[in-house]
């Protein structure tokens, strides 16, 4: 078996979120179909995620590994297009190097597991082509590569970053943003949200902004939390944590624009916080403003240590079966 | 009468381009209907822009014109929506101020055109907020002002600046830009592109890039062409002159293209400039990969200036009526 890292983006409007379900679209059904159907597999392959996400939330650094006996990347021989023809300085391994989602610390550069063919490389390229012409263009496998020993999308992670984008200008915002960028139909100061971000950064049990689920633990380490006025327009907030439960970052988020428009005092996100109850005064903001960013993981030595401790706190804290990060 | 500029934008996809047509769906079109709606006038207003776009084609910083009735601006007094309560430091005119699409140089501050009521900014201010609640969301006004003495949205602009984007990651680009961002199969080359863009710059007659009209003179002054990998992802062409004539953009950038993946040689679009005349090996770009982004303006004094100058130049080297300036 091989294992293969994944990166990925989507548009998420027409998904019913990341998770597989029967008689639904969702990204991870249609990417294992995809991959079935390319590396003719008698079923679809299972994928495992970095983040899960929500029903119209997007992403644009998702990370996912599959594991496949190495046999299957024989299939991509066959009929190998030739549509990109390598160029001197520009040949396709080169060139995906140089693009974001291709900068993977610690890629197994020279070191291919056992068994995997010398040109492994050029055909996961060919993987990441052919997958190009099957998905439908509002999800793409930017590169596939070899997983570095120990790798896991999922326990491997150091952290998530995600994105939250909101337009208040008062006519509307950018027509062609209108998928990722919510409207805010009141001006917000930036100050004032990051003011009551400062508050909330830190490892607490964020109950109060996390749907909860038996066993799960809702402590988590909110790395950063800060909005900026993107040139002008929207507000962006860029929100890090070592993980995030189901819909922690939108209700974050929808606490912080109640300050910022002036509904709530700059005090008020600290101390729902701190009352570690959801609190029915904070409104989930919608999930089309989000959009998860990266996925950040260790360098290669340190990828199974990091897995192998996550499933231990994980595991432990929640007294059973371990949580998933979600949003 | 009063001049009013509004500054706007729009997803292209689904319109029939910008210049109104029976039984379409055209950006002018909504908007003049939307005015007429709001204002109670007996017919849709008459808008003049500043760069008339083609079908799909985009826009972020599109400007036009309306004149109408004094009297008309006194509808916006009735049901005047108060859901952005004015706040200190933060209020609606001040806000707007702040934004793109605000910075008019030479904004009427305190210069009301005669019979204009004293809070002319506030009525505005409403028109924009029932515009966005009026129009559909793949079109929305920005801002609308009172036009200083002399301003054209036409024949003022001393230039027009559009983008055009284009990726050529392997297994496609980012889907939430799929709207914006055309797709290309093949590896591209900015400096080479940007070397055969050097050679296009300058008052050429631009009849090899250009829909022949009749009567429309096709000298241009291209002032700016150049290519630039936005943050290692899609590459963005800056495309700025005084004006266009009819698909100009997309076949500048239709031949860049081919040198950019090595199908022409750097020398090619120069050569092809220099025939003059319409050549089968050009093919005009999609029309989604473009977008207006900006029309710039003289100071206020020269405002009318410039407009009786273009009005005579284009009139003169038409030899009849004056052409448009299409994308």
């Amino acid at each position: 078996m091989v294992r293969l890292r994944l990166d990925l983006g989507y548009d998420g409007t027409d998904f019913s979120g990341w998770a597989r379900q029967p008689g639904r679209r969702t990204v991870q059904g249609e990417i294992e179909q995809a991959l079935g159907r390319i590396l003719r597999l008698a079923e679809p392959p299972a994928l495992t995620v970095a983040g899960r996400t929500d029903a119209g939330v997007h992403a644009r650094g998702q990370v996912a590994h599959v594991d496949l006996p190495v046999a299957a990347l024989a299939e991509l021989d066959r009929n190998r297009r030739t549509t990109r023809p390598a160029q001197p300085g520009a040949g396709v391994g080169g060139a995906a190097g140089d693009r974001p989602g291709g900068g993977l610390d610690g890629a197994p550069e020279g070191v291919p597991a056992e068994g995997l063919p010398p040109d492994v490389d050029e055909r996961l390229a060919t993987l990441v082509r052919r997958l190009g012409g099957v998905l439908e263009p509002d999800v793409r496998v930017h590169r596939v590569c070899v997983a570095p020993d120990g790798f896991d999308a999922r326990f491997s992670a150091l952290f998530r970053r995600y994105a939250y984008r909101v337009s208040d200008a008062p006519g509307g915002g950018d027509p062609l943003r209108r998928r990722e960028v919510v409207w805010h139909n009141r001006p917000l100061e930036p100050d004032a949200m990051n003011a009551a971000a400062a508050r909330l950064l830190g490892e607490h049990d964020f109950a109060a902004f996390c749907k909860k689920r038996d066993g799960a633990t809702t402590i988590r380490e909110l790395q950063r939390l800060r909005w900026v006025r993107d040139d002008g327009g929207p507000l962006v907030a860029t929100v890090v944590a070592d993980a995030f439960c189901h819909s922690m970052v939108r209700a974050l988020v929808g606490a912080l624009l109640a300050v910022g428009d002036g509904r709530r005092p700059v005090e008020w996100p600290a101390q729902v916080l701190g009352r570690a109850v959801r609190d029915s005064g904070v409104h989930v903001a919608p999930a089309h403003g989000l959009c998860l960013e990266e996925v950040g993981y260790p360098p290669e030595a340190e990828l199974a240590a990091r897995a192998a401790a996550t499933r231990r706190v994980r595991t432990a804290s929640a007294g059973g079966d371990a949580p998933f990060e979600d949003e």
